[in-house]
Order: structure tokens, then C-alpha cells, then sequence
């Protein structure tokens, strides 16, 4: 179709109503682009949904037109994902954003996928219940798009991701048919699972339209603690240390030298600013079981070479040190025009060898490189601070980039841990699975979606 | 092809070695059922395979002559997954039973798809970790029956199922390609996540031969109680106000009536015979929050008509509490000579409801129907004891079991919560998935299986 299609753009307005479908360039240019660096496509229109049905009509109305439909909420990704193809439809889905449901007795909350993760979290909270998922942009990403993206989070290593909370999704399909997969029952082997087919498959496969999630009876206690290192081997040592004596923390963070200096400017949170290496830990769950918990890693940190330990003594201060973690990223964008955030994960034993050879490609390729992530997750966040405008600076950005991935699947990690593959990870993913399990997705995605309109050229191309 | 097709068979033979390919009556025959009653096929061949390599070329061969292939391990499945289809191959992968790894730095353990349930739960138990999935026959089914069933288990609530242990799996696909699908990688977006998709798809996707399985620290402590009940409704509003004080015990087990005074004959723990219900509830974790949660239950039951709560002083008393349990369905399989175990599965608020809808279809068809199952799940296993000569009686269990489904459905529930469709629930799947979910799944083997030769008309019938 022709830029502009006029045809569809009256159809969509017939279906949805003038208020619901932007053209003008100044409506539709902030939804040409998302959280990612560099990638940015102006979609011939943005379309809002408030129901499945109109999910529905748009999709069956865009199959007519042979035009692309880019699903997206906030715009929050890491990795491309809702960023328009040409000649596409953005289908938002901001406008659905109503909590149905929240049901105590079976632990389950049903919302919209426009619904804010937060709002989600502050749902369940009221009621003395507890939704895990926690990405850093909870405040405004939206819970379809943690489905799509399945999203991670800073409680990982206990709690899991996105997926291990979504008991149901309603779906509705390239054809525009509507299903539920899933259901309140917390077994349930009826068929095969297609829900978890559709949550982290970045809108290509269908638009999810309702999430059902389990929640969680909310920890009694939490204790946090940040411990500061001299040498990011000491803290490699201490989290296999509390592994071993094993304690799974709700979260094992850690910020290098680089990030913690910026984040001191930025925050003023009084961390160390000649430190190497900073681990956030938080414990949770039964008072004396976090009490336990919190002295025997505190004497773990220590016998480990940690050259301080704080304890958080209140629920302030415990915020106050997560913000620590919680501002990395920010606290990084401010240092240069262009912030590319990587998202490597490797086994969880092979994470200290990783940020080393990070640190030494940073030096390979003369870049400013500054790393922290989900230390008991094995997920790294390579941070590279750039400027898009540098020819010559971008072209050893993607050198590094490579290295990194190489260097990842070397140790049996992954090009994405939470973020996606989106457009920006779609080069290396067939190295990573091998071909007969990149060409098994490229046949999924090709039976659900014969005529690729969904989110097309995401995570490979179809061709 | 014809039974006992002698090329196919020669073909096999070169491959795998006569010692591996069996086709004397005498030794096929018990390849010919499985756990679930009234289901029996003759194979043409059954046939042993050693490795990845071996299972694809069987399939290769499989596909050559156009033979199906019917995967299984042991054989314990409850519902006709492994039951043979005319003119198929069984392949059996009970020699491929190795434990491959245990990894305690990354709390992971890869196994052969043939390695029994127990086996990997004691190489995990001898590291102090912990395998939690723990179905019913796990002493003698293997891991890749479970993955194949997503089997549950008596620990579901509070640590899930088979699904939420497995990182990675080693499938062959249906033209005999060998792929990976997940990684040591505690967060991997890396894709669709295809790995779900296999879980449970009941050998009619591919062929898993190796599994990577998540680990947890084993828990500390366990407290195992055991709750009598005058009234059914008690121990149902006990479940609720559990779950409402937040509290998610490991094990929430019921028996009924009649499968009290079964168990009680049986294995003579000591039961009393006039009960209406009995609830075994088992909490585990840091010793603290033990001592706590098991003094708020007995609270909680006594509050709610417990007619007398019994708390294990030791191990021993707490396993012969649990035996009560563990031994219902054999107790049961006792009284008549054909035993029907059903599966149904509602969410957790519906189940005194469902139970005592189950007993008024016991009386209405004049049919012996003990119940017992996982009440914190909502899976209910009503049992019927019948007889498979008694044509009149088997007519109304027929009616009894749609009756069974219907009222399920009808709360919202699954028709199957750990057992899989397999034969036994394929005619009932429509309803509840709906048109649109079902043509979904059966889009997915015609894609995934072209030629519909994995075990073939198990889940739905594909014509």
C-alpha cells in the first residue's frame, strides 16, 4: 500500500471513530520510534482500540489492505519491538487500560493489556497481594507489552519473569478471530500451551488483548542490603557464596565502577565512588527467615572481601539504596547523546568471566562502556554511551556489539534476557539457536501468520 | 503400511540392532496399553533407542514408510497418551535414562528423556537441592513422560509443575532434525519460546530426549498435618481461609468418604472411618516460618470444624500421614475390576461445589465414585470403580463422565488438570477451548507435523 492509504484510513475512523485514528505527521511522529536507540519509522497511522472487537476490526481491516500492524503500549521497549515497519498501522492499546478483576480466593487479578504494571502492582498490593514483575519502566510500560516483551525485572532470581505470572490471555489472531488461552485453574493440560507461545512473541504471532495473572500472598518481611567491593570478583564470589549456602535472594543486583560514578552524580546517594563493584541484595518472606537470611549474607559480603556493608533500617532508607540500582540507566543516558542498553545473559556461574571480557572489548574498541544488571540472573546491561551522529564511533559501537554476543554465546548465554530481539538482536539470533530451531520459529510464525502483516520483520525476517 | 511391515522392520534392525526391535507377540503386547483403563493397540514394532541420533533416524524411517511413530517411557500415563495407534512404531526411550549433569553454581540438572522421576529427584536431594515436581508414579515414570504430560503433582500449589522446572529440552522434530530449545540462561528471550509449546504436547510435536531441569535449595523444614472432617463444606471453608491468611502450604490433599475407608482397609493409618473428608496439608521452608504457618493451620482447621488435627511429631509419622494420600488411587483400583481416574480441574473457589455436584452424578447414574485430589489446585480426581464387561454400567459411566465434564466447564474449569487429553478427554476439548483455540492447536501440528505421523489422533483427530 501506498503511504497515507486513504481507503484504510477511512475504514479504521468508520470502525473506531475520527477521535481514535491520528494521520497529521505532528500526532503520529512520537510513535515512530520506542525506548530503543536509533531506530525510528514513521507508521501511516495510529489507531486506538478499547475492546477485542475492535482489535479485531482493525486487524481484519489492515488484512484487506495488505497493510502491517505494529501493536504497542507505551513504547517502553529496549530492543525495537513496537517500532513501526513502513507503510504499517500502530494499533495502541493505551486506551484499554481497566483492571476487571481482582480475586482473592484464587489469587488471580484479570486486566486489560493497556493496563499500567504498576497500577497492576498497586492492585493487588491493596488487597495484600503481590505481583512480582517488576521491569524498570513499571511506572508507565504497559502489562501487554511486558506479555509481548516478556519482561523481567529487578526480583528474578525468586520471583521470575512476566510469564511464570500469566494464567490466561485473551488473543486475537491474524485473522481476527478471538481466543482465550489459559484459564483461572492453576493445572491445567488441556491442548497444547499456546498462551506461552504468545507471551515474549513481540506482537508477531497476534495482539494480546487480556491478561489473567496470578498473584502472590505479599512477603511479610524485607530486609536490603548493599555491600561494596574493592574488586567485581569479590562480588562474583559472594553471590556464588549465597547460592551455595542456599539462600535465593528476591534480588541480586550490581552496578561496576562506572555506573556507580554516575549514579553518585546523578543520585547522591552516598556510594563509594572508588568502588569497583556494588550488589544490591534484597531478601523477603517470613520475618525470621529474612532475618537469618539478611545476617548470613551479610557475613558472606564480608568474608568475601566486601569493604563495606549497609543494612537498611528502614523501609526509606531500603528505597533510598535501591535507587541506587533503580537510576543506573537514567543516571547513564545523561552522559552522552546516545545510549545503547545490551542485554546479555549467560549462566549464572560464567557472569564474573563476562563483565571482564565486556570490560576488555570496551577497551578493544575504544568505548565508554559502563555495566550493571541482574547479578543473580545472570543478566548483564552493557551500556554503551555514544553518539548516533559519530560515523566512526558507531561502526566500533557495532563491533563491540558483535564481540559482546559472540562472547555471550561462547559461554552458553543469550543475546536477550529480558529485553527481546525486537530489530535490534533479530542479526545474531540465528546464531544463537542454531538452524533448525530459528527455522522452527520462522514456520510458526509463518502457519499464525500467513500473510506476515503482524509485527513484520521483528525478530527475523520472513523471507 | 500393513501390519508387521517387514522392510520398516529390516530397516530398524540395521539401525538400532535386533536387541533393540521387538515384534514377537509376546514382547510387544505390554507396549500395547498404558495406565489408563479400556485403551489397547497392538504396535507393529517396538523399538529402543540410545540417543538423539537414534531417535531421528527412527523417525526418518518412520517417515519413509509413512509408519507412526507413538513415543513412551514407562507407560504410567492416565490418559492414552502412549497407547499405540494402528500400524505404529512405539519408541521406547527407557535406555536412555542417564543422568547427565548436575550443576549445583547454576541450580540446574540435565537428564536423558528416559532417566526416572525419582532418580533425578535423589541426585538432586544429594547436592541439598530439590526437585520439586512429584506425580504420583514418579517412581517408576520417566522425566520425558512427565514433560510430554506437564505432570503435577502433590506439591503444585506452592512450587507448580513439571512445566515450571524445565529450562531446556533436546527435541526431534517430525522430519528428524535435532534441536535445543531453552538454556542455563535463568532469563532468555532470545524467540519464541518453543519450549512451552512441547511441554505437554504429548509426543505429537517431536520427540524430547533430553532435559534441562531448574533446581531449588531444598527447604529447610516440613511440617505435615492431617485434618479430620465431619462435613465436606469444613474443609472446603479451611481451604479458603488458608489461602486468605495468606498461606501457601506445599500440600493441600483431600480424600472423600469413600476413599477414607478404601485407604483405610488398604494400608490401616489409622483413619476414622466415619469422616467426610480429610485434608493432608504439609508446609516446608525456613523452620520459623514452619513452626508459624503449621500452628495458623491447625488453628485455621480446628476454627473451621475439624473434627481433630494430627500434626507429625517426626519424618516417619509424616510419611505415613502422606501415605495415606499417596496410596488412594491404588487402594481404590482394589475394590472393581476396571478403575476410571478422572482429571477435572476448577479454580480453587469452585471446588466443595464441584465435589458435591460429582457425588449427586454418582447417585444419579447409580455409580461408585470415590473423589480425592489436590484441593489446593482445584484438581479433583473422582474415581469411578466399575467394570469394563458390565455393558450397562459402562453406558453410564459414559454419561457420568460427560456429565463430570459439563459441570466442570461450567465453573470455569479444565477438563483435564495433569493427566493430558491423550484418548481419553480428545472428545471433550472442543468445548472448552472453543472453535477458535482449537483450530489454533490443530494449525499448529499440521504446521509442526505435515505428515501427522507423531502420535497421531491423540489430543484431537486431525481429519
Amino acid at each position: 500500500m501506498s503511504p497515507g492509504n486513504p481507503e484504510l484510513v477511512n475504514a479504521l475512523v468508520q470502525v473506531l471513530g475520527s477521535e481514535n485514528v491520528l494521520t497529521a505527521l505532528e500526532d503520529i511522529l512520537p510513535y515512530g520510534f520506542d525506548g530503543t536507540a536509533t531506530f525510528k519509522q514513521r507508521p501511516v497511522a495510529v489507531v486506538f482500540a478499547h475492546d477485542a472487537a475492535q482489535v479485531s476490526a482493525v486487524i481484519k481491516l489492515a488484512r484487506t489492505h495488505r497493510a502491517p500492524v505494529v501493536t504497542r503500549g507505551s513504547g517502553t521497549g529496549l530492543s525495537g519491538g513496537s517500532v513501526p515497519v513502513p507503510g504499517a498501522v500502530v494499533l495502541c492499546l493505551v486506551k484499554m487500560d481497566r483492571i476487571l478483576e481482582v480475586d482473592p480466593a484464587n489469587l488471580t487479578l484479570r486486566a486489560e493489556a493497556g493496563a499500567i504494571t504498576q497500577k497492576i502492582f498497586d492492585a493487588a498490593d491493596a488487597t495484600g497481594l503481590f505481583y512480582p514483575p517488576d521491569p524498570g519502566s513499571m511506572k508507565i510500560s504497559t502489562i501487554g507489552g511486558n506479555v509481548a516483551e516478556n519482561s523481567g525485572g529487578l526480583r528474578g532470581l525468586k520471583y521470575g519473569v512476566t510469564r511464570d505470572y500469566v494464567m490466561g490471555l485473551e488473543v486475537v489472531l491474524a485473522d481476527g478471530s478471538i481466543c482465550w488461552l489459559g484459564s483461572k485453574c492453576v493445572k491445567d493440560v488441556a491442548g497444547y500451551n499456546l498462551r506461552d507461545l504468545f507471551i515474549g512473541s513481540e506482537g508477531t504471532l497476534g495482539v494480546v488483548t487480556q491478561v489473567l495473572l496470578k498473584l502472590l500472598p505479599k512477603p511479610a518481611a524485607r530486609q536490603t542490603l548493599l555491600a561494596t567491593y574493592a574488586r567485581m570478583d569479590s562480588a562474583a564470589e559472594t553471590v556464588s557464596a549465597i547460592i551455595a549456602a542456599k539462600i535465593i535472594p528476591c534480588t541480586l543486583e550490581f552496578l561496576d565502577r562506572k555506573t556507580i560514578q554516575c549514579v553518585e552524580d546523578f543520585a547522591k546517594v552516598g556510594l563509594p565512588r572508588d568502588a569497583e563493584a556494588i550488589l544490591l541484595i534484597e531478601t523477603d518472606g517470613h520475618p525470621a527467615a529474612v532475618a537469618d537470611e539478611a545476617a548470613k549474607i551479610e557475613e558472606l559480603c564480608r568474608a568475601h572481601g566486601a569493604t563495606s556493608v549497609r543494612r537498611a533500617a528502614t523501609a526509606a532508607e531500603a528505597a533510598q539504596l535501591a535507587t541506587a540500582r533503580r537510576s543506573a540507566f537514567s543516571a547513564l543516558a545523561r552522559l552522552r547523546p546516545t545510549t545503547i542498553l545490551e542485554d546479555v545473559t549467560v549462566p549464572r556461574s560464567e557472569l564474573a568471566g563476562m563483565i571482564r571480557e565486556v570490560e576488555a572489548i570496551a577497551t578493544r574498541h575504544q568505548l565508554n562502556i559502563a555495566t550493571f544488571g541482574h547479578f543473580g540472573d545472570g543478566n548483564l546491561h552493557p551500556t554503551i554511551l555514544t553518539d548516533e551522529r559519530d560515523t566512526a564511533e558507531m561502526h566500533r559501537v557495532e563491533l563491540a556489539f558483535a564481540d559482546i554476543v559472540q562472547a555471550t554465546l561462547a559461554r552458553g548465554g543469550t543475546i536477550t534476557g529480558e529485553h527481546g530481539v525486537g530489530l535490534a538482536k533479530k542479526p545474531f539470533l540465528k546464531s544463537q539457536l542454531g538452524d533448525a530451531s530459528y527455522e522452527l520459529l520462522r514456520l510458526v510464525k509463518r502457519s499464525l501468520d500467513p500473510d506476515g502483516l503482524l509485527n513484520p520483520g521483528k525478530i527475523f525476517d520472513q523471507s
